[in-house]
């Protein structure tokens, strides 16, 4: 019934990790997830989505003569998208879509919705031009949205214990290694996967984390929002290769299907500012990471 | 008369190389080998095979509302796609196959034709939805078919001596170095562009790698996958730079030209699942090889 | 008025710089700046550019049948784009020009004019199939065309002194440091993205260079090209780095907007063509500076 294809994360074990994690650390849960209500409005379309091919007209250049660039987001999540102390839209996405509405050359009107069922169901209506809001482009929600190519790299990364420690993914994948990983999560089917000949244990998150740092396990794999406030509080663990992401899933922009037209706009704008070091940059600045490119 | 623009591979010559090569080795032969069939086929096609940009429709719609994803391919060269020991199709590609066609929620039909002229009239045709052979994204192959981003990477690797063997393009592109490659093939023009400065020695492929065994010749540039047996059997050569891809062709997803809904549902199918390290560990997995990534 | 979204490059300062500068440092100009005349025939077209989707015909299957690509172009500047002793279209473009025009089986017709207004101006008349002028893909330009993949890097590194330079962004980004960039220019405000900690100070383009040769400043960014001729003529400075570019434009090839199978096919040529070391190896020859890869 949902498009979320992986589970969401675990909003209460961010509490129990203490006020070092960020509030950012709760984006991953509404980024993910998508409601069923969108998906149904989707299916029952007349047209699969694919509402410009027909006349040949695009959104971009409806935008242009509107004046307006409609974006539908969840003003929840410091710093990626989040309401500053005057109540106005701030984060990394605002001011990436401010820039995009400054070369349009229109206004940007941001359109506040709790989740992403609210998010998609006003792309899908029209009411908004794209959805900004951090969303994965995963398979089943690229059946009701086409996805830009990635704004925002959301990274997985080893713990491993500092002394001692594994220096690379082939150091872990050999016999008798234990990994631990969230149970039931992409990251442990990503385990597994990544190290097929180690000991990959599923376990509750803080279980998983603390299993290396009291050195019942080599390593853990871990979302490196999570990964970072573990290891500010337990000295006696690090990021393998400086937080070198192993797999890595990124947040696109999500437009209505079959307008080729925006669709290549809005990508060509984001290849433009990521070659050209500004997306990068300012991902850095915002988010405190360095930026991972997408393939 | 062909659409296969380099020469097929010297697959007698992998005979000669002994049993340590595996079937997959000729697999590149039938992945270029494309019949004047098909093309005559497109070339008196109405519509230039763009045959969805008129009505909106994309065979996305079709395949869901079906329930099968259709599937064209050559049973025939494991790892990549073969039949297992009870006849059922295996390997690499049909693994991704399950993947996707579990994605969008539908059977898994494959159709299995011996060589590629079959697999593109079945595309044409539209007996098949897609053609996953690892077919080479060729610009003449692109006149035929649209092809998505590349699902599996052929790369070409340099051969050196262990002992005082060079360390990189740059260290081989010198007056006075001999490179060789298998005559009139694509890695040989590929020697002259990498290595202007040095001499560039055509030679059927035997020859070309056993000058580098025999001191006549610093290197050789060749496929990786004809590289690895040959060192298995001569211990005083080796891989340049660990085996470092200094050329990739990727094998690729091909479709019917013009269908945009469903090459960018399958690019961003293949992105996601890149990025998030899903594919790269299964071709590690079952091809034994490190992902090499595509522009 | 102008799809110019940053400066001209400063073609006075390359005379300064005297004879060691090639007449190539003058592309950037050109292939920046865009007359008001393109954007206003663009700004009253009846289908905003989108010239093929409602039949769904493309350039792709017109450029077969006529037997001849049509590329716009300005032959001024060496090595990328201009004429032989012969008068005849000579350059790195030319060459990839004539490859794709080989793989296309048709012939090769350049129309030469001497700016970006009027290259654009022939795209969107038809008269040209397409635009390979060093076209970097710019919002605003990307309003009038449609581009492709970056075909040619334009890539931004930073000069330091020999003695006790910086090795890297992180150690520029100091309290104290002094970074200089050519005034009101991309790489001032790039410089001011890089390194927020340290001071960002504008000065004209000899200013911000010589600032670093006598020790005034930690440290200059600047296009490759401008950079090169000076280190040439100052042996107390040098690339950090080796000279890895910390931002990059592409050169891209423009066509009208809305030929989804004219672009796939072109954007797939590039794909192939890079990844398989054929357009790095022709840069590396040619521009002499190693490829860079696009997002």
């Amino acid at each position: 019934m949902s498009v979320a294809d992986k589970p969401e994360k675990p909003e209460r074990l961010l509490k129990s990790l203490g006020s070092s994690v960020s509030r950012r650390s709760l984006l991953g849960g509404a980024a993910l997830a998508l409601g069923g209500a969108a998906l149904a409005a989707c299916s029952t379309s007349t047209n699969g989505g694919n509402v410009n091919a027909a006349t040949g007209d695009s959104l971009l250049k409806t935008i242009q003569s509107r004046g307006t660039l409609n974006v539908t987001t969840s003003l929840l999540y410091p710093p990626e998208f989040y309401k500053d102390t005057n109540g106005k839209p701030a984060g990394y996405d605002i001011d990436l879509l401010n820039m995009l509405a400054s070369d349009l050359k229109v206004k940007l009107n941001i359109i506040d919705v709790p989740d992403n069922a609210g998010n998609i169901a006003n792309v899908q209506s029209g009411k908004a031009d794209l959805v900004s809001a951090g969303l994965v482009n995963t398979p089943a929600r690229s059946l009701v949205l086409n996805f830009t190519r990635g704004y925002v790299p959301y990274t997985q990364v080893v713990i491993v214990p500092v002394s001692g420690g594994a220096n690379s993914v082939n150091d872990l994948n050999q016999a008798g290694k234990k990994i631990t990983a969230l149970q039931a999560s992409t990251a442990f089917f990503r385990a597994q996967l990544l190290f097929p000949k180690a000991t990959v244990i599923p376990l509750a998150q803080d279980e998983a984390l603390l299993d290396v740092a009291t050195g019942k396990a080599d390593a853990c794999l871990i979302e490196i929002y999570l990964a970072t406030p573990f290891i500010a509080q337990h000295s006696n663990v690090k990021l393998m290769n400086n937080g070198q992401a192993v797999a890595t899933e990124f947040g696109c922009w999500g437009i209505n299907a079959g307008d080729y037209l925006f669709w290549l706009y809005l990508n060509n704008w984001i290849a433009y500012n990521t070659d050209n070091a500004q997306i990068p940059g300012m991902y850095k600045k915002t988010i405190g990471l360095d930026w991972v490119q997408p393939s």
